[in-house]
């Protein structure tokens, strides 16, 4: 699957494409894509065709397609069905295939938008579903009006497994939240919802054969029955899948809370409120504890009714196992050498009741052991190395460990790291066995009012890597087409692009557009955490922050452009290095009465050294024969001073400067 | 109930206030306020005692408030009961009151904060429920900390009746928005929800009896009965009442979808798209309508527990009992003169089915006749004149005729409205039977999206004029605590400020901030309307507009001040002049490439003229030796050429122009 697109993928980079680069916007990249002069008017004579397949799932995905457009050119454009001829979008389906979506999907279709009408087609419906979204984003405008760019596409993903995991145990999201989420996914072809369901901190789903699951481990926040069946509809609709995760033996304490009787000591035990892992693990030496996970898993499995079920199996703390008699005695009766073996073992009982209900087991990399039986897929949250090594021995994995988005990596970062490197030991036959990766998104800080920011834009740039061929790694063309993406986005009701502004309202009162200003040139560390417990409102300085502010890439994008001899580029490096420096002075101007303000002070001062050791660089660039001697050792000085050693938060534009130190030296 | 409070009014604007005045944010305004010296710290030690009445209900208040405040200073602030001595907050309340808010419950209540402690006293738990609503409003920031304004609050309402009419039939609004909405409403002391269910343009209420209500005349566009009690339970927590209206007999045909032998003449009938008034009316000859609205009325009335029930009766299109032979039969057998007569009669049978289901009617001006009963509530749309003259004929009555917010009229235009203007020629019995007064929001052009745009701030202003004594009119100091409690408003989730930057992502592509400035200086003609039918998406330039843009304030404001010798006022002055009289050149540069800069073209060039003049009036102003003859001559010219004779925007600014000019003459 991988080989064939990589040579589409080098006719991208050749002469057609060139031409018109400029204008390219779509995320992500088609495997293969031919831009040409035609233009296909949008308005209000809009109708469509559907020659072949004309399916419900195919009608609401048209439909839905429709009103975006009707939303764009702001009249109504009803839904018309026209005959082949005189339809100017046709989408042309050979077979419904699997209305709820499976794994070896053909994601695949055509595209030609020419002068008279789009032509879709695609082998199922959801290639076409896939199709209509490249054709929104082909959607132009210009004096004339609205219209879609000439393009031959002809498309289909790299990987099969395009995932996102949402851990909706630390905080949980609501179901309109997963909705828009879904929305955005398959705006940039993600096909799978790893939904994290059950944790320490939570459990979030109703039972109603064991009901003290929810009524004692959710704090009343959970999805019934019938929100779950709601969104599993939803995405299947989108051409998404589905599949739940219920973390054991560890990460298991709020079903205990209802349940003590699955895990040993004493208790009462409680919601876990903080982050980590904890003691409390399920007691695998116990009947009871497998007959309950059979009554458990075996009514929640006809909810989701994708073919894999996730088993979680990370993080299992062996204290407890270990000082307990019964599990030692249990284990020497049993010849298991260590609390590793005994987990093994509860993983066979374990799948063996998965499979009973039809499903194959997946789990996290700590599952993977000599003895597991190779049916599981091993999602690998550790290394690329890890996954490496699974696919070695045989089993089939998804790489997560680059993609955990809710640290605050760039959208470079996640974007360049590839489940399978050019670079790979593995043989074409292991290769294989890589069905694809997820981004993972943990919520220890992610309530419903910041998920949108900490998800988007930087989820469209793994989607991309997912999609596209692993040829098209050009960073700086990313973001120019993430920054369109971003806009997109929105269209579907998701929030990030609002974020800052609305966050800032909880603190920086008549001051707004300087926090909102200041805000842009900074990103939370590390995990961006504010609060080590679950009850923290998640209204300070570093909530409203994003993980990658576009200042960033637009810093890096003048730097090169200046480096180039753009003194236009130079000028607004400028103007931007002078606002870098001048937000400690401003912030403490306010800080009489917004305490907020003092939360901003280190990481000013940080952007402060950046924004003068970039204006010195700048004034060097521009009179070498006037700098002073030793300046550039003085900027080195401060961009190293730049770096923060503690507090929430670090500046960005550093590398910005480095590209221009390096062209006057 | 209403001249008691005058005497606190006055005190209001004697001295302990006016020393502190700056400071006074709240809104709206108490009916006697004693701001103080104290100031009362708030920090994570925050503990509330409840000494006497401790219900659900008013857990529940606090809990909600005291989440609020958490979020201010972004920490956990776990709600802790205390004891009396030891509390931050002690809220003492003598009853629970109704659980089902009542037109006649006591909403009073007093409120002293100190530097140790607040003690909020109330009769009842609703009254804490709007005195809560005040200490958060107190609430504010310096370089120390949150804190407290130390004040003396003795608070109760001018009207009983303070409402707000939402309209649901021609666009559908969530359940969130609404849950939002009374949020918001909370926030104001707002205390009805009068929820227009149906219309011509859709039925919005699940029937179990006569399910072809909703599946016909919905688009299944509806509240479950869940989703009703849920609401109601939802608004019963906040203080507030909710009051269905089913409008018949005309605005109905989207009960004829379903139920045609509900009117007369031949069907099919269809949901309306457009709007007006529409020739299908229920038939009031026959016994088989009076069945169907006594089973509907019997069922939806256990839905919503509120003793007042809305029937509409407004804008009857007379046409089809004109001209239908039984009904003109039916009418000279029953001795009645006319179509008038016939709705009288009609409404007398509706008015036993509403007592009879222990509900009291409430309708429009038009079922205000010689031989209506009395016990029926009047509501005016069609002017002040119109609740006058039902109340002279001992009618109690509620005005709204100048509250059509969905009409862009300012925020000071609704305000300075009365429901009792100082000279009113009613008795003071007659000015009793006046309970007060309701905003509209007709839903034509008001769609989930811009709802929140269309409602906030002005619907704050209104609930000012419906609670505040009648003597707090000062229009500017209105509009500065406006501004302060719009952003207030957006903490329960309300998303009006940040409406235009979302809005302008439709049509701006990168031209974002010029559209968000531009569009700062324009508001909506008339009704803003966009689109003469319930198909449009509301997605254009007229839809980002607010009815009110702070900017027009702030030129006032800059005005006034300018006048009086503030030359930094008249430098600010200077600079939105010009940015006003650019706007047409710009938006021309990048019509190019954004057909929708057209839409803005016309006012564009109207802002230019107000823009130029004001420019020419501060020119003058600042060198009156230098001022070419006839300059004022010309700046008048252009302001009355500054008034719109077409198309869907106006500028913002010549009122200000205006003061202006007057100073210099």
């Amino acid at each position: 699957m991988r080989f064939p697109t990589l040579i589409p993928a080098l006719f991208l980079l050749a002469a057609p494409i060139t031409a018109q680069q400029p204008s390219v916007t779509l995320m992500p990249m088609p495997a293969s894509l031919t831009l040409t002069a035609a233009r296909l008017a949008l308005d209000t004579s809009f109708t469509v065709a559907l020659p072949h397949v004309h399916d419900a799932r195919l009608e609401r995905a048209v439909t839905r397609a429709v009103r975006r457009l009707s939303m764009r050119i702001a009249r109504p454009l009803p839904y018309q069905y026209a005959l082949d001829t005189a339809a100017t979008l046709i989408v042309d389906v050979a077979a419904s295939g699997h209305a709820i979506p499976e794994l070896d999907d053909d994601e695949s279709y055509t595209l030609q938008v020419s002068d008279h009408r789009a032509v879709l087609t695609a082998p199922n419906v959801v290639g076409a579903i896939r199709g209509l979204e490249t054709l929104l984003q082909l959607q132009a405008a210009d004096a004339s009006g609205l219209y879609f760019q000439g393009a031959d596409i002809r498309d289909t993903p790299r990987f099969r497994w395009r995932g996102l995991l949402l851990d909706v145990s630390r905080h949980f999201e609501p179901v309109d939240v997963v909705k828009r989420t879904l929305d955005g996914m398959a705006m940039v072809k993600l096909n799978v919802l790893h939904w994290h369901l059950s944790d320490d901190q939570g459990f979030r789903v109703e039972s109603r054969k064991e009901p003290r699951l929810q009524e004692f481990g959710s704090d009343g926040l959970y999805y019934t029955q019938d929100e779950i069946r709601d969104v599993v509809a939803y995405a299947a609709d989108r051409g998404i899948r589905v599949m739940p995760e219920f973390d054991v033996p560890g990460h298991s304490s709020s079903w205990f809370v209802g349940y003590p009787e699955l895990t040993v000591g004493s208790g009462p035990f409680s919601i876990a409120r903080t982050w980590g892992t904890f003691v409390p693990t399920m007691d695998p030496t116990r009947e009871s504890t497998y007959h309950f996970l059979d009554t458990v898993i075996g009514e929640i499995s006809g909810l989701f009714p994708d073919k894999y079920w996730h088993v979680g199996g990370d993080e299992v703390d062996p204290k407890q196992w270990k000082t307990t008699a019964t599990i030692q005695d249990y284990m020497r009766a049993h010849g298991l050498a260590n609390e590793v073996a005994l987990h093994t073992a509860f993983n066979r009982r374990l799948f063996e009741i998965v499979q009973k209900h039809g499903r194959i087991p997946v789990g996290w990399d700590e599952i993977f052991q000599p003895d597991l039986p190779t049916s599981a897929v091993i999602q690998s949250w550790r290394s690329s190395d890890a996954l490496a090594a699974s696919a070695r021995a045989g089993f089939h994995g998804i790489l997560s460990a680059p993609y955990y988005i809710d640290h605050m990596k760039t959208a470079a970062d996640v974007y360049l790291a590839d489940p399978i490197p050019v670079n790979t030991t593995l043989t074409p036959a292991q290769q294989a066995l890589v069905l694809g990766g997820e981004a993972c998104l943990w919520g220890e800080y992610v309530t419903p009012d910041l998920v949108d920011s900490r998800l988007w834009p930087r989820l469209a740039a793994v989607a991309e890597r997912f999609w596209s061929p692993g040829s098209v790694t050009d960073v700086p063309d990313m973001y120019r087409r993430l920054a369109v993406t971003s806009h997109r986005l929105e269209e579907v009701g998701l929030r990030h692009e609002e974020h800052v502004a609305r966050a800032v309202t909880w603190f920086a009162g008549d001051s707004s557009e300087l926090f909102q200003r200041f805000i842009g040139y900074i990103r939370p560390r590390d995990f961006g955490g504010n609060g080590p417990n679950q009850m923290y409102p998640h209204t300070a300085l570093v909530d409203a922050a994003l993980p990658d502010p576009p200042a960033a890439a637009a810093l890096m994008a003048l730097a090169r452009r200046a480096v180039q001899g753009d003194t236009a580029a130079l000028g607004a490096l400028q103007d931007r290095f002078a606002e870098m420096s001048g937000f400690q002075d401003r912030l403490a101007a306010v800080a009489v009465e917004l305490p907020a303000a003092r939360d901003g002070a280190m990481v000013a001062g940080l952007l402060r050294n950046i924004g003068v050791a970039g204006g010195m660089t700048v004034d060097a660039l521009r009179h070498r024969d006037l700098a002073a001697a030793g300046w550039s050792t003085t900027a080195d000085s401060l961009l190293r001073l730049a770096v923060p050693k503690a507090g929430g938060m670090r500046p960005v534009g550093a590398d910005a400067v480095r590209v221009l130190l390096q062209s006057v030296r």
